[in-house]
């Protein structure tokens, strides 16, 4: 089996996204992640650009990486310069990363236009900054910047760029389609060529503005590249680097390609959500592979089909790369949808008596009315053993009361009252907060705690608010979405009102009750 | 230059994907808007399958389309049952669509697990159902569900799937890759076998679970494929269906071949976020050629090479699919970035200038707090006129009290309390709301509009909640997002707090004071 390096450069590359911006101690969390999961090459940014990058350099050090080689990215030597003193290539060894990754350009138009030098002096650059920063004893990676582009408009001077590279000493060229503007056939043939053309490792970098990212990579393997460079989620500027959690998998799974460890493969979707946890951005529901929807199914005929036989409508197992089968109820949900739930939550119902067709129909009015189970079913489950008759509230409100007072420039204060039943006794109480959804929370445990002390342990990890109808403006109907866990496992509630506060409310009470079940 | 037809499958896989539920209404809308960008076939619903899809053949009898055919979506006749009474088959014909789309099994393994039926059965299913519907003056298209792994699995009796439904006289033969899980090369080498072997139009229907549904169908169309399926956004069930805002540019300017009329490209933006709009989705940013961040450039080397070469970093112009580039304002921004924002607002700022500095300065610092500018240029327009003193605030917040109370099952009650200095005249009034933003909203428009009528144009269309850290839980920074129209364009706007409601008054102070200059 032929083996296929993982570079990646989420750490850099990827935080040129829109909406990222990692800390330092981001930075140390995501390398020591990807260490773990047998990454080969780690980028861990261009240490001349800021200082949060170098101050990355200095810290990772303290920590002992298993399998990964870290490497620091920078361009090649200024024009009419010397090499030694180039601040970017200093920075770079100041750095003591093991790998550096310079980046050159391929294309000729970029030479005379964002450089302003002559095709000349940037074969220099090339050459030089490899060759010094490998006679600094450095492993150097070469990233041929607009590689595919250049080719198109000057195959000679970009091949005569890759031929620098190799002699200036670079372990691996890697070619990039940095405007991301390339299709498969043209990356294939052109990666094929360079491949015979040259008896040294080609690697591919991939952007993803046609949508062909992880196509664009596994051609490019196909065609005979051994190092594909990507990131996490296929985060990156504009529409992002090619998908990691993509390409790992498609090799890995169906093209009989080694990449990482296959023994870690069970924890890409764990990786996956770390990283969009880390970078504070929502994981993308529908991801391949690793998407909280990659393997659910809505339509009856597919749940019904799966009942039968996984493999029906699912190209992989999901366990494979660590996520789950999930089957979602709706109105394009027949019995099977229901009857698979019932399934999973152990219930005993029968579909044909008035019973089962009576929550059916309860579901349906809640979704009417802008409810949402998909991605709730903490919700969805209180629900079903409510209609089945197998659950008595652990509390019920009686009223509540909230309070807001911004005042100049001081800090606001927030109050929640609150007065609820739990069982025959009543609990009146009054708690404050940073923000009256955090005041409600504060009152709610102080209300509960004595009666559970459980409740210490759970901890709301998400919260989020769609407006429904959004032609409604601010009176609009709210769903409010809660994501709670307690260490071992999370669970999703859901609220809905036109007044966030009750909708916040709704999907608290609801997170705590199916916490405590 | 050859022609692919656009066959869309929204309304039917797209309403399949996990957060979709299209009213009738919204059903009607996204039809009228494919249609007048010249979609060749628009696929309205499973009119056998649920009241709702039948409710909008109805429906959509009433509207003229200009281009497209519409077409309903079906199984074949139940096995050992006639055509002509099933009840499938019948809901076609009463939709009164001009087109039947009929899936029929092309995988072995299904034929004998789904449906328990004999493999000699199932291809006079296909035969049959094809024929009939074709004699009642249908055009029929043949959908061969899991064919790619059918083909795989038994290649014999999946081409004979295929001469059955020519047999039966469907206009178009469509390859299912339905589990996402073909690869683009297998792709290629299939369809270009069917296309050589049957003398009859082929056509592709992609999933996307291996990230490879863009790639799969210009591979199709590069080995002879002629008819494209796929939905807007991508939308569709797991992993979504092969996203035609992609495929649709990338066959139109860079395969040479003809789709949608030319002219109509540079609205595929606008019909993105329509129908993102219509199914109540947050567009996807990150999306090629029509996301928000698609031609969004935030690196400094960018932005500084973008400066004197849009080329430099730009696969296309957005302009041809109505895009637009956004240069962003981050830590990773060099000068170039602020200098382009500057040119872009007409503001004189010297960069060299303390002042200059100062504003960078005071962004990175409102960054570090959560502040987030990307998407909200608003905030960032009202934060740069003020640094650069061009600006006086047209109103001010002296205190603001709010209230919500909830009882019982009754109706929650919310009020908002405003005190505020409008130049140098005091205003002092309450207003009640469905929530407590809705209130705030009210009560600062109270006080606003005799000063302001302007106001009375401006509505608020998007209000969003980002839990920054979400290790704090309900007590964590909040980041909300509100987006603001006045029919001729929008704007967003950002505010940041511990608490919710300051958060929101942050953003509707700024919503309307940016919506006044």
């Amino acid at each position: 089996m032929s083996l296929v390096q993982i570079y990646d450069t989420t750490l850099r590359d990827g935080s040129q996204a829109e909406g990222i911006a990692f800390s330092c101690e981001d930075k140390i969390k995501i390398t020591l992640s990807l260490d773990k999961m047998g990454f080969h090459y780690i980028e861990g940014g261009w240490p001349g650009s800021n200082p949060k990058d170098m101050q990355f350099f200095k810290q990772i050090r303290g920590h002992a990486l298993k399998t990964a080689r870290l490497a620091a990215f920078g361009p090649t030597r200024k024009a009419g310069e010397s090499t030694e003193n180039d601040p970017n290539v200093r920075s770079i060894l100041e750095s003591g990363a093991q790998v550096a990754t310079i980046f050159g350009k391929s294309w000729d138009f970029h030479v005379r236009k964002a450089l302003g030098v002559s095709l000349e002096e940037n074969l220099a650059m090339i050459r030089d900054t490899i060759a010094y920063l490998k006679s600094c004893g450095l492993e150097v990676i070469c990233d041929a910047e607009h590689f595919f582009d250049g080719y198109k408009a000057n195959p000679a001077y970009a091949l005569e760029t890759v031929r620098m590279a190799k002699e200036g000493g670079a372990s691996t060229i890697v070619l990039c389609d940095t405007n991301g503007g390339s299709l498969p056939m043209e990356v294939k043939e052109i990666v094929a060529l360079v491949v015979e053309r040259f008896n040294i490792p080609v690697g591919i970098h991939a952007h993803n503005d046609c949508e062909m990212a992880v196509a664009n990579s596994l051609m490019a393997v196909q065609a005979g590249a051994v190092h594909v460079q990507g990131t996490v989620n296929g985060y990156g500027e504009r529409c992002g680097n090619a998908n990691l959690c993509s390409i790992i998998p498609n090799l890995t799974l169906k093209c009989g390609v080694d990449t990482i460890p296959r023994e870690n493969l069970v924890r890409l979707t764990e990786l996956s959500r770390y990283v969009s946890e880390v970078a504070n951005l929502s994981p993308y529901t529908h991801q391949p592979y690793v998407g909280a929807s990659a393997f659910a199914h809505k339509g009856g005929v597919h749940v019904s089909a799966l009942l039968k036989d996984s493999k029906s409508y699912e190209h992989i197992d999901p366990e494979l790369v660590g996520n789950r089968r999930r089957v979602l109820v709706s109105e394009l949900s027949g019995k099977s949808n229901l009857l698979y739930k019932y399934k999973e939550l152990n219930l005993q119902v029968d579909q044909q008596s008035s019973e089962g067709k009576r929550i059916l129909e309860e579901i349906k009015k809640l979704e009417n009315q802008g409810f949402q189970f998909e991605g709730a079913e903490g919700s969805f489950e209180l629900l079903l053993r409510k209609a089945n008759n197998e659950y008595t509230e652990p509390f019920s409100l009686e009223t509540l009361r909230l309070l807001v007072e911004v005042k100049g420039n001081g800090p606001p204060y927030s109050e929640a009252i609150i007065k609820m039943k739990v069982g025959d006794k009543t609990v009146h109480t009054a708690a404050e907060g940073n923000g009256p959804v955090n005041a409600l929370d504060n009152a709610l445990r102080k209300a509960l705690e004595s009666f559970y002390p459980r409740i210490k342990s759970m901890h709301l990890s998400d919260y989020k608010v769609r407006v429904l109808d959004e032609k409604d403006g601010t009176g609009a109907v709210v769903r409010v979405h809660i994501e709670t866990g307690d260490g071992r496992r999370s669970w999703g509630t859901v609220g809905v009102s036109e007044n966030i506060i009750e909708a916040s409310w709704q999907a608290l009470a609801d997170s705590i009750a199916y916490g405590l079940l």
